[in-house]
């Protein structure tokens, strides 16, 4: 029996998403401009892969060949660099540094900056409609979950809700339904798409739990973002280090106190746990990613 | 036999479109936010809805029920109207009035008109899936066109091509790329939408007879654009007239003279003829729509 090395499939499952997604652009007839450049950048900026990591993770687990789940995976990682690029925008959170390096409006320039997203969202529904490893019936599902969880009843909510929250004063709940769009909508969504994708596709109960699971580790994400936005190095973040203190935003540790933020992380960590113990399937990946969620430095 | 009334068409489609549009807000479990009032105000400041009349007057023509084209003009119309709010915007073409009115990003604020635009591109995408009159290859052939031609080889592409344009000198051919990609990709993608719609899709020589048709209204429609840009009037065009010589963009007057641009619409809108005439169906609506198309005054 081989042991699972979380941060080796991690490192496995970029590789792979990096080079997937590349490819579609070859597929692309476009000759060499700056909004496909932009694109570009912007996809390779996006770093950790964990929303492609979900997809594969959980698909495998539910039988689906490797193959079945790169569109996907791919899809919702142009979702996610899309918002990336908006979201760093002047008029958003006005960000000049990503991952360390400068962001695609600094890098290109405005106006190719939102382009570059807009046909980054266009792709990511493109591509969805390109497998050949699934059915019509599961494409369209697919399209149906990442267009609902990313716009305005998703994470475009979730965005717009935490730029209104800013320099004010809301409250634990608020908050919740803040990070449960901006961050975790996409992150269930990933774990939906892997589902989709598998043979299991249609099984209600495990719909559910599978849902439950996501819930919390995308709920945990957000809060051990905000811890490490207080206690993170910058050169691990990427970002200045209390960069959301300094923009007035509520925080799970502002709220909960840090100690009160590292005891919801582990609160969320066990919900996600004892929801993948029910599930008669070998959890191993989606256990580790858990733990990394809650563990990561950056 | 009753005369067909284009007005008349026109004005009801407008009407049923913006209805239909509406009431997808009514579906969604949104609670009262800036972001979806947002969203309906761009929707709202579209204007003509020659996109949704292409969408219906092609379906219909080929034997397809209004009730199986709702949504198909209605996603259409989401991508036109975020591509309006994302345009608008001051690192692109930085216009305060659209209509007559305030722009979005002026009615609202810039990051609010950021994520409308964005939220609606997603909600065109969620509205497709949704007809339970189409079949699921129909809805993912629709998806396909849609994130197609609205993306990086289509509407974002010629919105890039366009603002890289301003300010130098660019050749008659380059122009026409410009606009078949800014404007032409998403009123073929009309055509082509109605017609996946319809009974008729898979017809093959059809699909190409429609194809050439609505590229010579598209191209039609942006020279008759900037000669509307020249001679128009502002009460009517509802922008400033000349903004678009301000920003130092080519133009087809520009590159050929007032009669030459208006000599070229008028060579597209035969091209146009001749494709209808070559197809055995009642063609009145789409005739009607390129005699306007060259014709209009705004």
């Amino acid at each position: 029996m081989t042991v699972y090395n979380f941060k080796q499939d991690l490192a496995d499952i970029q590789q792979r998403i990096n080079n997937f997604m590349l490819a579609q652009f070859d597929e692309i007839d476009c000759s060499p401009s700056p909004l496909a450049d932009a694109m570009k950048y912007g996809l390779l900026l996006g770093g950790k892969r964990i929303r492609p990591f979900l997809v594969y993770a959980t698909g495998q687990m539910l039988g689906a060949k490797i193959t079945q789940l790169d569109y996907a995976a791919a899809a919702l990682e142009c979702i996610h660099a899309y918002s990336l690029i908006h979201d760093d925008l002047p008029a958003m959170d006005n960000d000049n540094l990503r991952r360390g390096q400068p962001t695609c409006h600094i890098a290109f320039d405005h106006a190719t900056a939102i382009l570059a997203g807009d046909a980054l969202q266009a792709l990511a529904f493109e591509i969805l409609t390109k497998s050949t490893a699934l059915s019509v019936e599961q494409k369209l599902a697919l399209v149906q979950i990442l267009s609902r969880t990313s716009g305005v009843q998703g994470m475009c909510l979730g965005q717009s809700l935490d730029l209104l929250a800013e320099h004010k004063q809301v409250s634990l709940a608020e908050l919740e339904i803040i990070h449960r769009n901006k961050t975790g909508a996409l992150l269930s969504c990933a774990v939906t798409m892997g589902f989709i994708c598998s043979p299991e596709f249609g099984n209600q109960k495990l719909a559910q739990q599978l849902e439950n699971y996501s819930q919390a580790i995308g709920l945990a994400f957000q809060v051990q973002d905000d811890i490490l936005d207080i206690v993170g190095e910058q050169t691990e973040i990427g970002k200045p280090v209390g960069s959301d203190l300094n923009l007035g935003k509520s925080t799970y540790p502002k709220l909960l106190g840090l100690d009160g933020a590292k005891q919801k992380a582990q609160e969320l960590y066990r919900t996600a746990v004892q929801n993948l113990a029910e599930m008669p399937f070998d959890t191993t990946a989606l256990l580790s990613l858990a733990e990394f969620v809650v563990s990561r430095k950056s």
